[in-house]
């Protein structure tokens, strides 16, 4: 193993068995109430190395508000092929950060001519399933359970300027890389209380048709300075994580233990629910600000994500 | 260290060392004349884990071309970054594979309700750094030898109809992750010919501006078939490697052993010197076909990085 690479302790040897074993493991856990390792004063750890991060763009409210702020003369706000397939992009998975690391205001070209401190530094609020055995070809959109461990929460820094001068045409890419933070617990599936997700229209190609519910009855929270800013559901997220799985691996693309694919920003349409700031349109993140996710699926708490923003680095 | 997961041998133990190992192994090679193992019969592998994969955009030419077929309303073919910033976005370090190895022509939504194999599959020839030690911060474009470690041959192959549709406005995702092909050896940079790179108007921004020569004056060739279809150099690329890593790291990103930096397709305006099948105009891989790109800077081999297309998957 190559010395500094890595980090450890790791799930992702578990990771790597498969849903037998983790189910083995799961009914073990069930003679234990509560499930639970004390761990007071420890310092939480990234739980898995995160391997490729996928980023997708889920949901319908924040796909309509951002691409209204972004492209206002569009005819339509959404990208021509929002509802055909669960767009997503890759993020860098060597910047993914376990809750409580502060986060640093990234610097960066801003505008022509103009590098400094990003000004429109944002949350964004997301729900991520990390990946178990890989794949021999596309992974059916119903045998996501074999392939998808558990979830974790994401919380998606961006900053806006950087992100609006550099996103065309190939994507984010400076905007996102500075950090992404997680939960350093993973939830397992069979501890989430999944649900028919919305109904989609156009109906989907026959390889993302789903029969299985898949969507995620979680109720999440943002807190900013201790105040919550946000309260939003999974479950109204547009594409699920079996249909992005299917999606991702439709092309023959290999996955593997530690893959990490994050929802997108998840919102609603009505104020108070939208997962960044950007669609609040009142503000953007200061430093020493703090931002707090939290998560509960049925009887289950999906934990907390922490970051605390620093000051720019002096030039 | 996962099953399965990581492929060995590998160098990534010996690219976090850093340039003083690098250079002293460098010193101890310089006595061996030729430089090399005997290998006939052996199978090429991956010759490092890859961490996080960029891919750039950094060739005028490519970026001016492929500006107006995807944009032809566009009164810039150059999106308004491009000349003030190299361009990039991740791609999927899991599906890195070596020279050798098939690619099976991806399937994939070509437009709304129409999921097939890919009718305009191309290959895009590149040059890739690969990195060392991680960064504390920002890494100076004049520091970059500490950090890039050497080159190899990519070929990142590409399916045409899938980007379309899907590249807004997240970028290249499954058109780009089915595969990507390296060559089995990484040259240090000490074997490279460095030059001064094409003038950059406007000057860069002061973190992006090299007082050293960066530009790797490399004589680059794609056989498609046995033919040699183009011939061009990578010393015109705009954008040099250690710019690009500048640029990677200026908003405190981590890099570490095993990144890999892609400098995009590397093409010419002339007929002839087009990195990829786009740019010619003129048909796109048929199964079976075989493409080889070949590389050298001044006596030094770069190697080759061939690949045999596939058909698609049987639906």
């Amino acid at each position: 193993m190559p010395a500094g690479t890595f980090d450890a302790p790791s799930l992702n040897a578990f990771l790597a068995l498969g849903r037998p074993a983790w189910d083995a493991v799961a009914r073990r856990l069930e003679r234990l109430d509560p499930p639970r390792l004390p761990l007071a004063g420890q310092r939480p750890v990234l739980p898995f190395t995160v391997r490729d991060y996928v980023d997708c763009y889920s949901s319908l409210a924040h796909a309509t508000t951002v691409g209204r702020l972004f492209r206002p003369d569009a005819a339509d706000p959404l990208p021509a092929a929002w509802r055909h397939l669960p767009i997503g992009y890759h993020g860098r998975a060597g910047t993914v950060v376990v809750s409580g690391t502060d986060v640093r205001r990234p610097c960066g070209i801003r505008a022509p001519g103009d590098f400094g401190p990003e000004r429109m530094l944002d949350f964004e609020l997301e729900l991520g399933v990390v990946c178990g055995p890989g794949n021999a070809g596309p992974v059916p959109v119903d045998r996501a359970r074999d392939h998808l461990f558990g979830v974790v929460l994401v919380n998606d820094w961006s900053a806006r300027e950087l992100q609006r001068f550099e996103y065309q045409p190939l994507g984010p890419f400076l905007a996102k890389s500075f950090a992404t933070s997680i939960s350093p617990w993973v939830v397992p599936l069979d501890r989430l209380t999944l649900v028919a997700g919305p109904a989609q229209d156009p109906p989907p190609l026959p390889h993302l048709a789903a029969a299985e519910p898949f969507a995620v009855d979680a109720e999440l929270a943002v807190e900013l300075n201790g105040e919550v800013v946000t309260r939003t559901n999974a479950r109204e997220l547009y594409w699920s994580a079996a249909q992005q799985l299917a999606h991702v691996t439709s092309n023959g693309a290999k996955i593997g233990p530690g893959d990490l694919i994050a929802s997108g920003t998840i919102s609603g349409f009505e104020p108070g629910t939208q997962g960044c700031l950007l669609e609040r349109g009142r503000g953007f993140l200061e430093d020493g600000d703090v931002v707090v996710m939290r998560g509960r699926s049925g009887s289950t708490d999906l934990g907390e994500v922490r970051g605390t923003v620093l000051p720019a680095r002096a030039a």
